[in-house]
């Protein structure tokens, strides 16, 4: 490969001829070769970036601290980077310093060189018209703006791939359990038969969960919507103009279109990365709840033959390399898998947002590439498991009317009636004799048949199902 | 010790003379032997119950299904438990069932016994006056009673120890951010010499983690408000009165003078703990915050002369056996050590949470086992924390002076006069030649005395401080 | 309450007045109010410092740097708290200073004033038989005492409570294994139908994760082994005599029986519990173990009437206090919640693990705190389980025979006759038309019917079963 | 994109007309669109199937159920595989279905395809040479493939990346803690001065845990060498010749030169993880100590002139966008990131470990790529900390010689000689009245100036430093 030389604060580096980053970003390249195929900094911060780089110039530019001219040009290359023209120039892994300071620098590097070369000169000339740290990160810090960065990248992947993943399968459950208000089935408590229920009513635990998850996650983002921009090196605002903060803020909201306002405790949001283990939280509960709820839908399409077997669901993919015809539950084997992730990552984030120390935490890039995988994970994984599996959820007549008939917890309707002794030793006379609950109900002498069948329906103990 | 025979639906067993409890209980106690003396069921629980069962007989009585002498004979041994005279009467442990049928039913042996007790009886009498199933557990199943118990214990607990403990850290911190507002010291990033801050600055900084975190407990105790009473066995209500659910909330709440209503899906609250789940996952953002601010508080104390010793906290006892006058950070080792553990709990709640089956979670009593343990620490760790460290914290002023006049990263405020890069090569010829920030400035000849004196001022560095 | 004056270095504190601990351990009731009930220092630590008091003592004798008399009275004192006859005297909480100087404090005050009433003196003399801390704590510091301690309470805890445990119920698991090995049932993977197994090859699989469990709790008990003692401060051994910290390492072996030696490098023991980490690590992995063999246990064993019922499981108690007859099971749900528990305490211990500082950690408490609460856990719990589940599991044949009829994925023995394909097509034949896989088999004109009884025996499908 | 159609068992489906892959890859990229451009399946997996493939294919060939002809043909497409040739030929996620079925026939059908190809034939053409079932599939399954990749694919990880980044590292230290063992130096516990240590002694801790961390990973790797296959769909080996699974286990060891065994309990192998989950314990025990060493380096790094400053580490980047001349430990800050994760993946993968059910665990993607992501991070982050940082400490004699002389701990010593209690007091003293200890020692009137000499000197309080 042919290289150019580079300089910064340190001295000179070898830069690929073309790049259009510069020494800053070589450097960590050099320094950091750790996971560099699978652990980039994720392309939603570098887009985050460009936000934030092109509403800094231009608040700069209105507060009198930049000239119109560097403001177009850092603009039009922030529009190339969030038009996604540009991701090969951004080669940074996660496992750089704690600050994102390289990846900061990395986008500076980019503007100014980019900006140089749309301007109609090479990337070896020795002046430039735009420096890295005095015009591209004007009025900003790495200690501001990567923060700032990773409260856009998550609060817009919570808008655009999680929120709306989780609120189609929340929809789809929300259908289904419309369409199953009246089938009515075996309940099942400590995976033992239990009183009835319906197979809407099941469901509609399901959507209940998933609102919950919702509003814990909108809850969440008032404070993720806060920026540190303005804060620049320790909080103090130290190189801002007057005014800056809000301004910027303000400009980033409106580029955005996301409700961001500019943090009021700016020593937080350096310091600290609460905002992102709250929400985290937060995804971690619909985890949790995905991990019950999809473990559900496995159990009760289980079968075909030797299984539960109350509900169907699509198949998909021939199971089995081995078994011919077998068909599994995959959709609900990926969505249990990023549970697990989701609750994994909680905890590596949890420590990083810990482990801050006085005016800074660095653990930045750690915490955000979590965030983002989870939000991708789970949005991404309500919707193939929606599309895949919920939507063609069918229920099992047969099967359920078969283990509703065996069941011997409609005894539970006879306890107002023959008080919950009498009614105990009917259920263990019937389990341990092998007949129908009617059968020892009337053997029992405690009922009549009619009042056995006015007493013990199912539909009856189901309560209201409207 | 002496025995008298109690029955249940499976036969007899053997249960000690004198206790209230019945065969119910005497059966776990017999077949859960583990962590007997550490791990009982919190007596926060069986308070919870006591408010249930009496508001559930209230109830029952209201609409007719309980006669009023039972009422009152139920209601009277709950006010005794409430006031903590039975406590030995409730010999359980956590790792019992995973429902919490177990201490349902100890609870309701209780009352029945200690109700025919209190009515004349004797506890050998083969008739009783109270049904511990037919009536102190009637309209009610374990499986709508322990999560009641659960929610009511959990919110009470967050009321009365948590919050009310870091309030009053937030509070001290507030005062000691005012009190500091003017005294100026040396920021620190990445562990390394920074820009400067003033004391109160970095004290609000706390202070505002700890009211995001307390909102962050705040939104998550609406879900928790929510009780699954009037679900019975697998939430359909099935064997209670008509309006039975919404009325006993209301009487809860009354009784307990918090904003209890009954859960609008009852399949939720019984099949899923989410409720407890994410309130825990703020009450681990509160540890995450805390480990933050008393590692901080930890490490601005360090010394007393070799470390950073920039403030000091106050001595409560020898810090060692075998060093001599050595007094250490005591009460911040307490708390991080507490944020550990909660960090902890919150997995175990998580994993807890995740591993519900069909209409019942079934690790019940793990869930608000740690969410009880995490709640109690935060709130009283604190509460320590605040009266015996935070309320005595002193700035020491000739630390942070000599600190802020070494400090070459003053040099931050040049960076608009003469540009990054210049700013650069005095600060890193003050460090390679142990010079002064200002020596190496005018050697550099960058800028004047008076230009230095004029532009790097900390105490125009740190912004408003009003 | 009656006090008595005691003093140390920072002056006078009153103490309960026929208390035998003193100044520094009052000190820390006071200044520790967190958890007083549930979370005392547990007393196996306290144990431990007997034996490590009573060894020191007779080592620091054998250098000639402490009386006989004294080594005498500190012995008998040692001798009475292994008896548990002053477990009252200890009344520190885990919450407390991070070395646990407090509690090596408590055990040297409690020590001194105990062998002075011994001797004759009252705790009210001015001048006591003994110092605790130049004649108890002789040779030691709290930072090489307590890690001591945590070592000798862990290892006795494995050795006594968990081991025996886990292997109880491995040797019962094992019985059933045998028991059950010419059992054939269905298999199933991703919890549907697959290809048959025995019974008894099913148990096996739990026999070997619990057999490779030992394994890593052996492996690591040998880090676990190593001792601080001698390390005194900081690791340097300062006022140490000559040969002290071999010598007193082989007594608390020998007092012991258990294979402890000196830590070759003692900085690694103080400043860091790697050995506990790793060990509960492998405590961890049990408990992992523990989970799947317990939901395994719990779903095989589901129904009476409506789940998979191939076992059947002891029935301890009335599983519901709402619905008659029910069983449900217990051991499994208290096992499972146990594992749950000891995955949250691997995250705390491995958060404390991580965060110590220089020469010292100062999570102690918090870590051994966890490290026994898992250990007793998975011991008793595995005991219970054993006792009170596994040793009464029976199989229940005639619901695996019906299963095993009608399966589909016998037609995997078809694979290497006709191929994968084909194959295939029959089991989805028989699937799509709810006929046997022989009726489908023969209609598809690949086999006949007496190839098919010759190919498709399920006892020939589990292998080698001897 | 043009497509050519491929049928499986399920119909038919169009794939890339040039892919090798067919049917049922494109499936799972149909069906599983999570995470596409940063979660794919690691290509260690994919490459540990080549090694599997070859070698079961000898195996079924010298067992005589496969042809020579066949068996060249996949042994060729492997070695292809294994030279990283056809890795676009690979295009599945992590989040399928959770037995990796679908990366399983991924191969097959690559192997197959190409096979064909290199044969002579077209993509197109109806018969192909090899099945991906009946031939390349042979004597195997998903459920015994997959993991038998994922041992392979993760002690080759070990031994390839993981150990030596582990003992380049530690071997550094080693040469650091040679040279540096007579350089005396505070200590410091509770982040407290406290007695002398030599820095080499210090650095001799961080050995000594990387040592226990190598040994606890080299103890788990005995159960990570168990290969599943042979245990085919369940664990008895159905449709595999007699002597199987010992050869194709022995011919894996060979063709990688690890030390691979046939697994004794094929049901522990398929449906328990329990070897990945003992074996990252150890990683993350390595994680737990990376944090404590990194902490420590970055700590004692501090400054330069407001912090500890005792050790002087490479710069190698600037370390501030707005604070010029700032440098900072980044190298600290990415491994205790890593480490942050690996602690996060723990969690992640005893979830998964834990969630078997019956004959398989259905969380193997999952757990496998947690494993590799923590061996690789630990690997490459203790590598680039070893080259980028480590290798350059240099000590900062001057800042520690005046800590020495401050400090007030070195009263320790005196404890021998005037009792800890009198000790106390001239610390006491020295500090109050901001003294040397020397002169509040002499007026405190209980040691001589030569006693003072004598007995206070730090270069004896370190103990033996050879």
């Amino acid at each position: 490969m042919e290289y150019r030389i580079e300089k910064d604060t340190m001295g000179e580096v070898e830069v690929p001829v073309n790049a259009y980053y510069g020494a800053q970003t070589q450097r960590s390249v050099n320094n950091f070769k750790i996971a560099t195929e699978t652990n980039r900094m994720p392309r939603e911060v570098i887009e985050a970036f460009a936000y934030l780089k092109k509403t800094a110039a231009l608040t700069n530019c209105e507060l009198g601290v930049l000239s119109v001219e560097k403001t177009e040009l850092i603009a039009r290359v922030c529009d190339e980077i969030m038009e996604g023209k540009l991701l090969h120039e951004f080669p940074l892994v996660v496992w750089q310093t704690g600050s994102g300071t390289q990846s900061n620098m990395n986008v500076n590097e980019v503007i100014a060189n980019r900006a140089h070369v749309l301007g109609g000169g090479q990337l070896t000339d020795a002046h430039k018209v735009l420096s890295p740290n005095d015009d591209v990160n004007k009025s900003q810090s790495s200690n501001d703006t990567f923060p700032t960065a990773m409260h856009i990248a998550a609060y817009k992947m919570l808008e655009e791939i999680t929120i709306p993943g989780i609120e189609a399968l929340r929809d789809t459950l929300q259908v289904k359990s419309e369409e199953f208000k009246k089938i009515v089935k075996i309940g099942r408590t400590h995976f033992m038969d239990a009183t009835p229920i319906t197979l809407g009513q099941e469901f509609s635990g399901y959507v209940a969960q998933l609102n919950y998850g919702l509003r814990a996650i909108r809850n969440a983002q008032k404070h993720l919507a806060e920026l540190a921009l303005g804060g620049t090196a320790v909080g103090t605002g130290i190189n801002t103009p007057e005014g800056y903060a809000d301004k910027v803020a303000e400009k980033i909201a409106g580029l955005t279109r996301l409700p961001f306002v500019s943090a009021p405790n700016k020593f937080e949001s350096l310091a600290s990365h609460d905002a992102m283990v709250e929400t985290h939280g937060a995804l971690k509960t619909v985890a949790v709840s995905l991990m019950k709820i999809a473990n559900d839908i496995r159990m009760l399409s289980s079968g075909p033959r030797c299984g539960i077997g109350e509900i169907h669901i699509p198949e998909n993919e021939p199971g089995s390399s081995i078994m011919p015809g077998k068909v599994n539950p995959t959709q609900c084997e990926a969505l249990t898998m990023i549970a697990a992730q989701v609750m994994g990552n909680d905890v590596a984030i949890s420590i990083g947002g810990a482990s801050g120390h006085f005016e800074l935490n660095v653990f930045k890039p750690l915490i955000i590439y979590n965030f983002l995988h989870s939000a991708r994970l789970i949005g991404e994984g309500c919707r193939s498991f929606n599309e895949h599996c919920a939507i063609g959820i069918e229920p099992i007549p047969q099967n359920m009317e078969k283990h509703l008939e065996n069941s011997l917890m409609l005894v539970t309707a006879l306890n107002p009636k023959i008080g919950y002794y009498k009614a105990a030793a009917i259920a263990q006379k019937a389990y341990a004799e092998g007949k129908t609950l009617k059968e020892a109900a009337l053997e029992s002498g405690e009922v009549t048949s009619e009042e056995f069948d006015a007493w013990v329906d199912p539909h009856k103990m189901v309560g209201k199902t409207d």
